[in-house]
């Protein structure tokens, strides 16, 4: 058994960590990064980037569907599912490939290779190899899908999102259960792309949407686009030959049962934190058993431990996981003198189609800190011009500001370019902007940002009409 | 003849005339609205709406060609050029619908038709039918492409975009003279579509981009992706049977003769000034016979006589038009005590592929106004991650901010999503965001957007490293 001391560890190699480790060594600090699987991240390896791969390739072929629509005629269109699972796996190769090349940039002693486990708030284990010693701890450990046991039990033709990269061919029939982003992302895609694709939802989730009218239209053009069930649940999985058989079962009680070549499980991910030895380190912990941190500084109690990315379930997305690994790395040198580190306006995008797009603060969250403070415009994308004259006249998008200041707020969407209109918006959000002034930008012609604006003045309108209340809100703020 | 008592006469019924017309009439006036021509704005009939619409079926028809890079492969593909002219017509009538609808809201005695010449500075003659005596004016008469008289000479088959809309279906080739915003989008789509295309410019512009470095990259992307001739002139058009010959000159005197179905001539617009009698107005006049104006009144000198959209040549495009009509028929209300009115950040965008987008103060504009006291920073997006990923990695950003304040002025960017990117980045600059304050927004993943990002790193990096040099300005402001 080897001892190291050194002044802060990183664990896990990810996204956050690779920040993490940069900002501590920033700091000056002796660091060592401890990674117990191969390198590359989650968003390189199995994530954003290969779903993206596959989803440019699924609007390839959707757009040969669609063409006739202009006069385009595409003939007997072919999918080779082989040509397209290699372009996916190749890029994908590439680019964990610049992730491979950072790590491979690090001193070779700064790198530990093993599981690490805490042995005490200043002490990790590592395999049984290894024993650390440090004075500060950034857990970017990051998560895992979610498969339930009795599915696992059904055999290898249970699979999550980090296997689906792996194929060297498109299967014929997948069922997919989860509609949240991943779900409804790969189930989209691999159907446009020919496989045969089911979505179970036991809820009525669509991605990361909660407004209730954003959620309506979503739902109808999910729906439409797609077998999906909501509130049915899948209750029973079995292997048979080389398909599962699947058993799932609607609001009403109503079993149906399916042949699939697999079963996509993308019900959630589970943050990385129950192998840790947690329960050594003193650390207050929620019921998830994630450590209880300070989203400004990622600081875990008063602890030297800080948390980032994935690990702490908080925004599960790169660009976060960036941002909170460099803000716990920074604050690991600096301890005990911690101090608030850049967090942005929260900003998700869900890469279906219509995309979806959920930025500031939520409705949900508004409905809460600005209950009956906050007014809400919207537009429906049906008649909006340009979506129109591109076919992609589908969609809704709500959004909120705040009474009397006239603030902007947040704003939740599906519909066409949606990536793009949230960032809009999401800027407008930080630059603290008032609906008038946004009202007063350009907007081009014709444009989808044209059905921003419709829905600005509208909210405009409902600024200039608060309704009369009771409940004077004296110091309603921005939620985060 | 007749003779009409108003307050305010609109002359032109297009965008600009239609919210100078509204707004003279918000503000209390008795307004007439006098149009020679039928109704319907030039941006509905012939210019934004149907150039989108046919715009849209090229990019169905290009993804057909880029499909296989994804691995989805169509057979035999078959354009039918009557249904997509058919669709583009019908699209179209469908907005000039909503146009003509307005105008049919509009009292009947507010409307006269002919075409209207002044007389004197409060008179105006309509055809042979109608004297109007008004107190203030709003010109707002658009804009002609320009067609030289030789060229014309050679028959019906040297045709403007204006004919474009009205073809029932596609040709088999089509010259087109001009490489502005509107040469290339129509030349492009037209190729696009099957059509044999060939571009001829006179120059080496490339739509509306100043910025040299912009230039080099996107006459490379159009010189890829379209048979475009920079520095050759159009010498000799003949029509012989049911074509055009049309010889060509370039730079070293080479000259080529080819035949096509059309000739498009794209070369510019004409204000529609010079059969108005402006000449008896007493109006100082520039040297293209547009009256003098201000841009933030829209009054020609101190006259009653306001200008509004193309006929003034500042800004030919809708949104302009839209807000300058609408200062010009406010302030005609209001006049003498015109106020100035709302005047946006600059925004154009070139919907060719790649798309086009300038903002703010342009590269030229900087070069005078802050000669030596702007850095620039830029980004190549061939390697940018997500453009790749849509095979759409080509073209270049490049972004200027101001030393000292940081404050971020301006861009001009050929590549993906331009017309988004334009959006935002066009908002930065009117909220007067400094760069560094851009550079903590959210930035998704993987998005475009990066790309953006990466520029304004590059661009705060070159602020944070000011070269030194001796001749202060004292007064630097950031450009229109």
């Amino acid at each position: 058994m080897k001892t190291i001391h050194t002044e802060v560890a990183v664990i896990g190699a990810g996204t956050a960590g690779m920040t993490g480790y940069r900002a501590a060594k920033a700091g000056g600090k002796r660091t060592v990064l401890i990674e117990s699987n191969v390198y590359g991240t989650t968003c390189a390896r199995v994530g954003c980037m290969p779903s993206k791969l596959l989803i440019s390739a699924a609007e390839a072929a959707h757009m040969l569907q669609a063409a006739p629509g202009f006069g385009v005629h595409p003939g007997q269109v072919r999918i080779d599912g082989k040509a397209v699972m290699a372009r996916v796996r190749s890029e994908r190769d590439r680019f964990v490939g610049f992730v491979v090349d950072s790590v491979d940039g690090y001193p070779a002693e700064d790198k530990i290779h093993g599981h690490a486990r805490f042995l005490g708030p200043t002490r990790l284990q590592i395999d049984d190899h290894t024993v650390i010693e440090a004075e500060r701890f950034v857990i970017a450990t990051g998560s895992t899908p979610i498969v339930p046991d009795e599915w696992r039990a059904a055999g290898p033709r249970v699979i999550t999102s980090d296997d689906v990269f792996y194929w060297d061919e498109l299967p014929a029939s997948v069922a997919v259960a989860g509609t949240g982003v991943i779900g409804l992302e790969l189930g989209q895609a691999l159907s446009r792309l020919g496989v045969r694709v089911t979505i179970f939802g036991r809820g009525e989730r669509v991605a990361q949407l909660g407004d209730p009218e954003v959620l309506k239209v979503a739902r109808k053009a999910m729906a439409d686009a797609l077998d999906v069930r909501f509130q049915t649940r899948v209750v029973e999985v079995a292997q048979e030959g080389e398909e599962l058989v699947i058993t799932s079962e609607d609001i009403a009680g109503m079993r149906r049962t399916e042949r699939f070549s697999y079963l996509l499980s993308a019900i959630g991910r589970r943050p990385n934190v129950h192998k840790l030895g947690l329960e050594n380190t003193g650390l207050e912990r929620d019921h998830h058993g994630i450590p209880r941190y300070d989203k400004q500084t990622m600081q875990c109690g008063g602890s030297s431990i800080f948390i980032a990315g994935d690990a702490d379930n908080e925004r599960p997305q790169l660009p976060e996981a960036a941002d909170q690994g460099r803000i716990a790395g920074d604050n690991a040198a600096r301890f005990p003198a911690v101090q608030p580190g850049l967090r942005r306006t929260p900003l998700t995008i869900a890469f279906t189609e219509p995309q979806i797009a959920t930025l500031g603060a939520s409705y949900e969250e508004l409905c809460v800190s600005h209950a009956g403070r906050f007014a809400i415009g919207k537009v429906s994308f049906e008649n909006q011009g340009r979506s129109r004259v591109m076919l992609q006249n589908k969609g809704m998008l709500r959004v909120y500001a705040e009474f009397r200041s006239g603030r902007f707020l947040g704003a939740e969407m599906i519909g066409p370019r949606a990536e793009h209109v949230g960032h809009l918006l999401s800027w407008a959000v930080q630059a603290g902007l008032t609906v008038d002034a946004m009202l007063d930008m350009p907007f081009y012609h014709p444009v989808v940002e044209e059905g921003v604006r419709t829905a600005l003045r509208d909210l405009a309108h409902h600024l200039a009409n608060e309704p009369a209340h009771d409940r004077p809100c004296v110091d309603c703020t921005p939620a985060p």
